[in-house]
């Protein structure tokens, strides 16, 4: 056997901490699954999409186990808890007990499903990442968060929740489809605006490498997010404070996802046009400079992504979307906005005309 | 204002700690509410039997507030995911925030349909215990155990959350139907029998006076019940161990109102029934004097409360849904049994025929 690459990255979180395995082919390692599996049951949550291409790959990795799965249509439309109990009938048909163990073989909405499932059944289940997009790579993965939608706000119902170990094998980003390369891209570049300016400075100069997948540009990123998002992550678990910037682009991006339906947009384009909409705020209200939007629309841009709203969507919809944000406290609505690129903020500090100004212009565009 | 009794238990868990405040007429208590309310929303979940009887007078005591409710169909049947969407329904449509804080006004259902929800919206928002039946104010309201119900097996779909607080209002009772305050005694007597040898020689004394609905006594045995629970839930929060002996005879139990289908009995008639049964076995075990087990059916049988299973249910049925209990692991079923009134364990040291002996004679009765 060949000895592979693995990077082993540790999430903080005292005894809920865990290691983010990053490499290539690492789901065929066995001894990195086993490690962190307790009990004698393993249910893999995946989707029509994933499970042709990985399922029975992740099923010999778990030989030894009872293994199980189940499949979910693929979707952001999905993520509802209808479709979720279709993990918990699996779960029960199988007598799974209260040491299955749950891994989540998908992009960020399996992940989201699979996770608040391993939360919920018999109160709480161990389960284990295995993210196969970039976006969920970077992002969904890791921290915790877990949730589906609600027809009022996106991830309205769910659960803080670690995962023993999350295994990100960038092998299987072969087969992402473009458009959710690019999505993932959106995360990625959120990094950078976010804390990260010198990795910005490094999206701008490779952002065609990883368009163009290089193996090792790629890997780069997908490490360097991860880097990103457990700092933040170990410093505010359940986002009290400082965990709320990961957020940037969200709030629109959310209001874009439910207002058009959920599944039409992918949630990283979501937030690329949402970025964009926060860039130009935060440009408005004096902090950002003009240069500054520039270079994140042109990034952004060129990583293929959507860098305008939908424009069946009017800018009530927005606002009506955005009350109902996690982030809203009594009535006041929250949005994380940039001083500058590599530098983010929390604020209500806003007159609402400058909102619906900059939501206007992005509808009209 | 008359100055009310309020006796004060404290459940300690660490920064999870909480007060369970018990008395007459707590319900217009005012400032027991507001003390633990920290936002400016509050949610009262409730269900049509008592929405008539008390939400006016809950809501009147949370003035103040934003105050809104959301009134649940009544009984087991309806603890399902299905109406727990009505709560989260209700959240959104009235725009609830992160500090919102869900209500739990009624019986165990309620209380495990409100908490569940609590713990799981936005993930995770403040809730508060107000329990209206005896079984909800001597067990079900303290210990942060929430859940609904799935088709195949009960509790299977919940969380561990904690409450701000317990309220619980002796004076509800008065409202108690016969049949419901039977059902409470039986989780009453369950402390006296895993842990509390002379709370079940007071009960083979006062079951009578209980039973008239004597205040004092009835003030006395809730709150005898709620020191045993939270001593145990402090030492055992997560059920890895001791907590588990609080499901004396519940594992039959569970199989009788799943396999009769939810609603149909109460649940403490159930475990009353299962107590029955697992003291008998205990008995065919050699661990309980069969003496004792004509104690503890007579003193069921006195409290009212069915001492026999169902007469539709099969042996090999109680086995199908016993075969998914929690407290299942690795296939082996682990069963609370008693080594003497006072006394449990938790044990899986028994050959299968013992039990279906005693499921087999429990069904011909």
């Amino acid at each position: 056997m060949n000895k592979k690459i693995i990077n082993t990255l540790n999430v903080d979180l005292k005894e809920r901490s865990y290691p983010i395995y990053i490499g290539e082919g690492l789901l065929c390692e066995s001894g990195l699954f086993k490690r962190h599996i307790e009990g004698q049951q393993v249910m893999v949550v995946t989707n029509e999409t994933i499970a042709p291409l990985y399922l029975d790959t992740c099923l010999d990795a778990l030989d030894g186990f009872q293994r199980e799965s189940v499949v979910l249509p693929d979707g952001e439309q999905y993520k509802t808890l209808e479709i979720l109990t279709k993990i918990f009938d699996a779960l029960l048909e199988k007598r799974f007990d209260r040491f299955a163990t749950v891994v989540a073989l998908g992009g960020g909405v399996i992940g989201d499903m699979a996770g608040f499932a391993a939360a919920c059944y018999q109160r709480g289940v161990p389960f284990i990442q295995v993210p196969t997009t970039l976006l969920s790579q970077v992002d969904s993965s890791v921290g915790g968060k877990t949730a589906v939608n609600h027809p009022l706000g996106k991830n309205m119902i769910g659960a803080f929740y670690q995962p023993r170990c999350v295994v990100a094998d960038t092998q299987t980003l072969d087969s992402l489809p473009d458009r959710e390369l690019s999505a993932g891209l959106a995360e990625v570049i959120k990094y950078g605006l976010i804390r990260d300016e010198s990795f910005f400075l490094w999206l701008e100069q490779n952002i065609d490498t990883l368009l163009a997948r290089d193996a090792t540009a790629l890997a780069y990123a997908i490490e360097r997010s991860c880097i990103n998002k457990a700092e933040i992550v170990a410093a505010d678990e359940k986002e009290q404070g400082v965990r709320a910037l990961l957020n940037l682009g969200h709030t629109f991006g959310h209001a874009i996802e439910a207002g058009v339906g959920y599944g039409k947009w992918l949630h990283g384009e979501a937030v690329a046009a949402g970025t964009v909409m926060a860039a130009e705020m935060s440009c408005q209200l004096g902090w950002l400079e003009e240069a500054s939007v520039v270079r994140i629309t042109t990034l952004l841009r060129r990583a293929r992504l959507p860098i305008n709203g939908p424009p069946e969507l009017s800018a009530a919809q927005y606002l009506e979307f955005m009350a109902v944000d996690k982030k809203v406290i009594a009535g006041k609505l929250r949005l994380v906005l940039l001083e500058k690129i590599g530098k983010a903020l929390i604020t209500s500090d806003f007159s609402p005309k400058v909102l619906e100004r900059v939501i206007d212009a992005a509808c009209a565009r």
